[in-house]
C-alpha cells in the first residue's frame, strides 16, 4: 500500500499507523505499479490528476475517487480515456476536519458511499471492484447512482448545509461578538463553517447550478420566515416551525 | 425543595432523581412558603406565572426565570410590582431537547449566566442572591447586561442560528430525501430544528425587532453567496469562505 501526499508530514504520519506500507516521493513514479489507484484528493487536484495519470497507469489498473461532485470527474475520466478503468466514488463520511489526523476508518463502517459507472462493460466492472473495495474492505454500504443526480442530490443534502454554515458565520463574523457568547446550539449549527475553503470553493464551483437553485428556495423560505414575524402571524411561524422540526426528527438516526 | 410541572410525570421523574424533595399540585399552592422561586418556563408562561403569582408570594422571596428573551419578562416583572423582588436569568446551556430528561447539571457548570437587574436598590440585591444561587450552587458564570441589550445580542448568537436551523430544515423538508442520504455534517447543522417549535415560537415572537434585522443580513449574505457563484469569481467566494471559516474557528472552545 503505497501513499503519496503533498505534504511529506502526512505520508509520515499514515506510515507510522501502519496505514500505508511505503511512501513515494510522486505520484507518477508508482502509478505504473498499482491496482487499485485512490485519489483522495479535492476536485481540481482529482481532474488534473486524472489527466497527468491516465498515460501511465497499467491497462489493468482500476482509479477511483472520493470527491463530493461526481459530474465534472466523470467527464474528466471519460475524457482521458479511463472509461474502462475508472469508477466514481463519494463516501458520505466527511467532516469539517482534513489531514491524516482526521481519518477515522470507523466513519466508513456503514457509511453510504454513491457509486459512479462511466457507461461502458468494463466500466461496469470497474465500479464493481470498488464497490467491494468499500463494502467488503471497509464495510462502507455502496449504491450507484448517476453523476449528475448525484450532483443535483448532493446539492441539497450537502452542499446547502455546508453553503447555511458559512453564510451564518459570514453574518456572525461582523458582529463583534466574543466565543463565550455562543452556546452549542449555535456552535454546531456553524460547525461546517470550520471545514477548509479551499475545498469548498472548489467543490461549489464545481456544482454552480444546483447549489444556486438550493440557495434560491432557501432565500424563499428566509424571505417566508421574516414575513410571518414581521406579521405577528404566530400560527403560520407555528406551521413552519414544526415543518421544519417534523423533518428534522425524521432524519435522526 | 418543591417543584411543580404541568405534566405531572415530570415531576415524579425529578422527584425521583431527588432534584426536588416534594411535588406541588400547584403553584399558586405551595409559593408562599418559598425563598427563591424559579420560573423555569416558556415565555407565555412565564409572562403569566409572574401576573399569578404576585400577589401570593412573601415579601422576602426572590423570583426569577431562565428565558432566552429578557425584555418583556423583566417589564412584566416590573409591572406585576416585583420590582424589588425580582431578577432575570438566562443560562446559556440550552440544547435542542426539553424535559427532565434533559436535565444536566454538567450542562450549567462554567456555563456564562446572563443576569438583568430591575433598576431597584432591592432588586440589585435580588439580583446578587440569583447571581449567588447560579454562581455557588451551579457553578455556572454570572455575567450582569441590560435586558434590551441581552435581547439585541441573543438575536445573534442564538435566536439567528436557531432560525438558520429552522430554514435550512423546512427547504429540505419539501425534496423528499431519505434520513440516509444526510451526513453528520448535515445533521448537526440543522440540529437545532429538532427544538420544540411551541417554545421557539414564543421566543422568536417576543424579540421580533432585533431578529428580523438578523434575517434580513442573513438573506443579503445568501445573496451575495449566489452572485459570487454565479459570476464565477472564485477569488470573491474564497475571500467569503475564508472570513466564515476564520470566524467559526476563533468561537471554538
Amino acid at each position: 500500500m503505497i501513499g503519496y501526499s503533498p505534504n511529506p508530514a502526512e505520508a509520515v504520519k499514515a506510515l507510522k499507523a501502519t496505514a500505508i506500507t511505503e511512501i513515494a516521493d510522486s505520484p507518477v513514479q508508482v502509478v505504473r505499479q498499482c491496482d487499485l489507484i485512490i485519489l483522495a484528493t479535492p476536485p481540481k487536484a482529482t481532474l488534473d490528476l486524472l489527466q497527468t495519470l491516465a498515460p501511465l497507469v497499467g491497462r489493468e489498473a482500476i482509479l477511483t475517487d472520493v470527491c463530493s461532485v461526481k459530474a465534472p470527474i466523470m467527464r474528466q475520466a471519460l475524457g482521458c480515456g479511463l472509461g474502462d478503468q475508472f469508477a466514481g466514488a463519494h463516501p458520505l463520511a466527511g467532516t469539517h476536519e482534513s489531514g491524516f489526523v482526521a481519518a477515522r476508518p470507523d466513519r466508513l463502517r456503514g457509511c453510504v458511499v454513491y457509486i459512479c459507472e462511466t457507461g461502458s462493460l468494463a466500466g461496469h466492472r470497474a465500479a464493481a471492484a470498488v464497490a467491494g473495495f468499500w463494502e467488503e474492505i471497509l464495510g462502507a454500504s455502496p449504491i450507484r447512482i448517476d453523476p449528475e443526480a448525484h450532483d443535483r442530490q448532493l446539492a441539497w443534502t450537502s452542499h446547502l448545509p455546508q453553503a447555511s454554515a458559512y453564510v451564518l458565520a459570514k453574518v456572525l463574523s461582523s458582529q463583534g461578538l466574543g466565543g463565550v457568547s455562543f452556546g452549542s446550539g449555535a456552535r454546531d449549527t456553524m460547525r461546517l463553517a470550520a471545514s477548509s475553503p479551499d475545498l469548498w470553493v472548489e467543490v461549489l464551483s464545481q456544482n454552480v447550478k444546483p447549489v444556486s437553485t438550493a440557495l434560491e428556495q432557501t432565500q424563499e423560505a428566509l424571505a417566508e420566515l421574516r414575513m410571518l414575524l414581521s406579521q405577528g402571524d404566530e400560527a403560520g411561524l407555528r406551521n413552519y416551525l414544526t415543518t421544519a422540526h417534523g423533518f428534522r426528527r425524521g432524519i435522526e438516526r
